[in-house]
């Protein structure tokens, strides 16, 4: 069946209250209030066998009983009648199920959750929750929670996973002077996720920023997905990022996939600004509910103050808006409105003397100059000067200036004046900030926002079309004998299939063979042990390298295998690998791992110390655009190393782009064979001589 | 002529101001407006030839008319006048000057500004500014400035290098919550610096910390030492950290000593603990002006929010006090005071139930806890609660344990209702913050304190007592031939005087001379172009490595002698240097800076990709102990090299530790004749086996 949209949810005309109370401090009792008390026009039905009148309202014995099929349930009735109360609702023909209740999954009762969600999903409902403090609506006037009040009003909605955290938001964003039109609380997320929020959200004409607190998702995929097609900007503040540990891991790439990396490498594709701290997603909200984006890289910051200027300047170089000096002719121009000790450069420090008329001259010249992409405007409270007028000068200019579309935020430094200055401004729809590098934080955040909606928006380069089933095959036939893992030959032919550049490698079985494939390959060559019970061939005394000639082959054959024998007596050994030795180019290492969250998952980093001293790796969610994977060798420390260094030529990273892009797709395809793999050394050699993987590793899913 | 304590300065029983004005509006004026409205209570003599009355204060002609020498003066008549005034005051046997006025070596009047402080010396006198703002003194109820009020009452006391500034916090002050008991504005320090007012603000009663804006320091090893003897937390925000360029050094280190780095480390010397931005200042000025230093690692978080909880375990990771578990005899006493479904580990989550008696339990146990030795509480509004009760609990709690000197902060998410209870904890000394990260970042202040504290105060390991003249006359021999350089011989034998165990390097000037030599040393040698025109050695083809015998010694000498010339036919050549051809060590970088502010400064870093690559370097003021250059290798990334990775054994880090003190004493001796100078590569060998300087190069002071 059809699932419900979710207008009736974020917009009810009718609500049901399942489980209503007369008793003042029960749950609901307090919705009932809450409804009442901030304005709700809708039609609002309790429910309770035992009560006729609630505040007013006419109290119905039974969901059935009510006149109508309300848009949404609020139900806050014990876990254990949850179902019942979902079925009943079903038949009424209430599709969107607000569930307040707790006791399910968060407490480890999975399946009263899951049959819940089966049984609204049956009558095409659907659930938010449960275990949450509800939904508030501004624009509604609808407070369908237990949350004291409606938030004071603004342009951002929140999505909360922490239902404590949502109800003193709600009590702060007064404090803050931060509004927001809905609070959400989305609590276990047993059926509607951030996913369907946002999708719902960036449609709505009330919402014009998406923040959410976030702990976790269930499906990275769809939350990516969901975020790519919106066009509103969202920003997240995810948490846990110090607790995810990934002990166990079997490979390389495992062993370096943190949580916060991944959520990070995902925040990005899907487009998502990531908050630093609470303060730091009102702050970051305010400017991206307000403003538009920052579509060049020229930031302008006016101030009367040196002081606030240098610790601006600071603050731009750290949150990526560097400053740069402003072309002699704007330098002109500002120089009419200051003082000659006043500087006309970036920051333009028009001084202490400055007031409402220099204020409103260089904001309105400055934000409508063509050089200017961004304007940040700063203001330390002086004696001379009142904060309002100074306020009001900037937004008179910035609405004089002829000129639309530019963001600008705004920084006063003072007291109880400067406060009232800035509450103003934030209500004429221009962010306002007590510290100079809030505000370059926040148009940061806007000029982030445009940055990543070009690359979500950028043609995806795809690689695709390859032999799936070929694959398939080598990998079951590793699974029939019994293994989790393939061996370097097999992970080689996989890699091959998908067009990975593997150094050529065969196995022999004898000396004899051995000596044949090293001729046929081509002196020197490289030997190592092939055995699934194996796994560190160098420790094992199992390579031998540089191999120049027939002799020599002979001779590593025998060694090999007596030093397999003697490090493990019982192995089983599949022979020995002849490989193609690659001439020496620039170490690098790829790899993959099944993120539990976002799926198949691509890691890039250089070898060597950067991998394995300074953990200098950086990943994305699969699958990776060549364009993608060019950003990635941008994002380590040692990037400096592919672009060439001590005058070395630059590496071929189109070549080793398109690897990637082709390795993304190989565990996109074989998501349900492959667990964790790593390509390590992949060698690179200078611009048009291509890549060389000298080492493979597959590691497979455990299947049921 | 010995200059007078800053007492009368700080804390003046009587004040003449220089300059008073009966016109409103006028700085003069508002100087004595602002003495009188907010109470102070000494002598105020006004000083104006053409005024009888200010405010009801009797004015005077002239400094020499007022009835007494007055403790201080407040000088505001314009710049010209300034110089007589000063002399006026020194004769009247005013010995504290708080110059307001400006128009000095701000506008590049340096002359003017230093004839003033040669005046007021010649009396013993001292001056504040000029180009301040003045003093604000809660304690003293004395406002002499022209800031428009006394800031909030609190115990910090801020010195600020922007007037502006100090004119905004004053107001913000009242805003934020966060109080000082002094604001002194310190304009050009053309007398009074930094160092000064640390040194009598440690010993001031009414202080508890010293917060500072720091725009640059004029000596900053008069700083260092104030600080170091200081015994109260001291706070710097340093703005101006993206403006340093170091452009035109001559030597490796040179372009690698930012301001940012080379202030960090001198504020780490000096025990100062660092604010990221402005609210940061505010924010552990508070903490640390209230909350005792935190002497151990094991910090506990309470909540009854596990959002808020989950956020500070990220953010207690990311300020350097990771959380543990608590042992189990602490988390079987705290889960008595939570419902099942609550945690005792840490966060401890008492969940939304928790209300006053379990805060007050748990904080009571936790806080007298002997495992416990920083405490943090937080608080998620909830509509079961009432905050301010929450707070009285907790700091009953802290009382009643029955343990003193623990820090503890909190931190309250909600509404009016929890900024009201945070204002009542910090009045009753908890500092209280609005968000979860900013409570563990201030009790992380509390520990960065003591740890700073501790390094400070331990034993320093001298390596002094070298032979300055022999280094001296190498030098001047140099000097004496024109040049701004030593050969690399020249430099080796200086590092030698100074104990640097530098590779055996001799000079042959004929062919017979390089193959003595050769044999002396022992092959295999190196052989090395010696000349002052020739800096860059290898590019001129002037280096050949592992020569290992007579034959190739000749060889050698001849390819060397011929490249020189053709890369630079008029070189003036010294002969060619003869090696110890040192075994592969662990290349690092060691070199030395004179930085304007700190002057003798060394760097290390490891060499190769680490330093060329990453920069990754770290920085000392000179002299460096022991135990000071063994920190210097775990703040590099690289830092796990030094440590032994890849089953290599540990490097010899306490010869290296060894070498840094030498070297670090050596660039104080020489301070007058080294500007720069580098050791690279300097090879380490495992533990036992000492380290081997390679190459060196020392770049001369120009002399006047």
């Amino acid at each position: 069946m059809k699932l419900d949209s979710l207008d009736g949810l974020m917009k009810p005309k009718s609500v049901a209250v399942v489980g209503a109370s007369a008793t003042p401090g029960k749950i609901g009792y307090t919705v009932i209030q809450n409804l009442q008390k901030d304005g709700y026009k809708g039609a609002v039905y309790p429910i309770n066998p035992n009560a006729t009148e609630i505040l007013g309202y006419k109290v119905y014995p039974n969901v059935t009983s009510i006149p109508e099929a309300a848009d949404a349930a609020i139900i806050t009735v014990p876990a254990k009648f949850c179902l019942d109360v979902v079925d009943e609702c079903g038949r009424k023909g209430i599709k969107n199920l607000i569930i307040i209740t707790s006791g399910f999954s968060e407490v480890g009762d999975k399946e009263l959750e899951e049959k819940m969600v089966e049984t609204a999903h049956k009558y095409g409902s659907r659930i938010l929750g449960p275990n949450i403090v509800g939904i508030c609506s501004n624009s509604e006037k609808f407070n369908g929670s237990f949350a004291p009040f409606l938030p004071l009003e603004g342009k951002s909605s929140l999505i909360s996973q922490s239902g404590a955290l949502l109800i003193a938001i709600d009590a702060s964003s007064y404090i803050r002077g931060v509004g927001f039109d809905k609070l959400i609380s989305i609590g276990n997320m047993a059926d509607i996720d951030f996913a369907d929020l946002v999708t719902w959200l960036d449609k709505d004409e009330n919402t014009s920023c998406i923040s959410m607190y976030v702990e976790g998702f269930k499906d990275g995929r769809t939350f990516i997905e969901a975020c790519q097609k919106a066009s509103k900007p969202i920003i997240a503040l995810k948490s846990g990022v110090s607790a995810h540990g990934a002990a166990a891991a079997a490979s390389h790439t495992g062993s370096l996939a943190g949580a916060a990396k991944v959520y990070g490498a995902a925040f990005q594709q899907a487009g998502v600004i990531q908050a630093a701290d609470l303060d730091d997603l009102f702050d970051r909200s305010l400017a991206l509910s307000l403003q538009p984006p920052m579509k060049g890289e020229n930031l302008l910051v006016l101030t009367n103050g040196g002081g606030v200027g240098v610790l601006a300047t600071d603050a731009a170089e750290k949150y990526g808006v560097p400053l740069k000096f402003a072309p002699a002719d704007v330098q002109a121009e500002l120089k009419k409105h200051m003082p000659e000790f006043g500087s006309a450069k970036n920051p333009v420090d028009m001084t202490g003397m400055a007031g409402n008329e220099w204020y409103y001259a260089t904001t309105k010249f400055s934000y409508a100059h063509k050089w200017v992409d961004g304007l940040v405007v700063l203001y330390c409270e002086t004696a001379m000067t009142n904060p309002l007028e100074i306020a009001q000068s900037i937004k008179k200019a910035v609405d004089d200036s002829g000129v639309k579309g530019k963001p600008v935020t705004v920084s006063f430094v003072g007291g109880e004046r400067s406060v009232n200055a800035m509450r103003w401004l934030v209500d004429h729809g221009i962010p306002a900030y007590g510290a100079p590098d809030l505000a370059i934080n926040a148009i940061a955040a806007l000029r982030e926002f445009y940055k990543m909606k070009e690359i979500v928006n950028e043609a995806p380069i795809s690689c695709e079309g390859f032999q799936y089933e070929q694959a398939v095959e080598i990998i079951n036939k590793a699974r029939t004998e019994g293994r989790d893992s393939l061996t370097e030959i097999e992970a080689k032919q996989v890699f091959s299939i998908y067009g990975l550049p593997v150094t050529a490698t065969e196995l022999a079985k004898t000396e004899d063979e051995a000596v044949a494939l090293a001729k046929k390959i081509g002196f020197p060559v490289v030997m190592k042990i092939v055995s699934p019970d194996i796994l560190h061939k160098s420790d094992a005394g199992g390579v031998k390298v540089n191999i120049k000639d027939e002799a020599a082959a002979r001779d590593a054959y025998q060694t090999i295998l007596k030093n397999a024998k003697a490090y493990k007596a019982n192995a089983n050994i599949h022979g020995i690998a002849v490989q193609e030795m690659a001439p020496w180019g620039t170490e690098v290492i790829l790899g993959s791992v099944n993120d539990p969250t976002f799926g198949p998952t691509m890691m890039f980093g250089l070898g060597g110390i950067f991998v394995e001293v300074l953990k200098d790796v950086t990943f994305r969610v699969a699958p990776v655009s060549q364009n993608q994977a060019l950003r990635m060798f941008s994002e380590i420390r040692g990037a400096p190393i592919l672009a060439g260094v001590r005058g070395e030529a630059p590496r071929d990273r189109e070549a080793l782009a398109d690897v990637i892009c082709r390795y993304s797709s190989m565990i996109i395809q074989l998501q349900d064979e492959i667990s964790e793999s790593d390509a390590n050394p992949v060698l690179v050699y200078e611009e048009g001589k291509g890549v060389k993987v000298v080492d493979a590793r597959i590691i497979l899913k455990k299947k049921a």
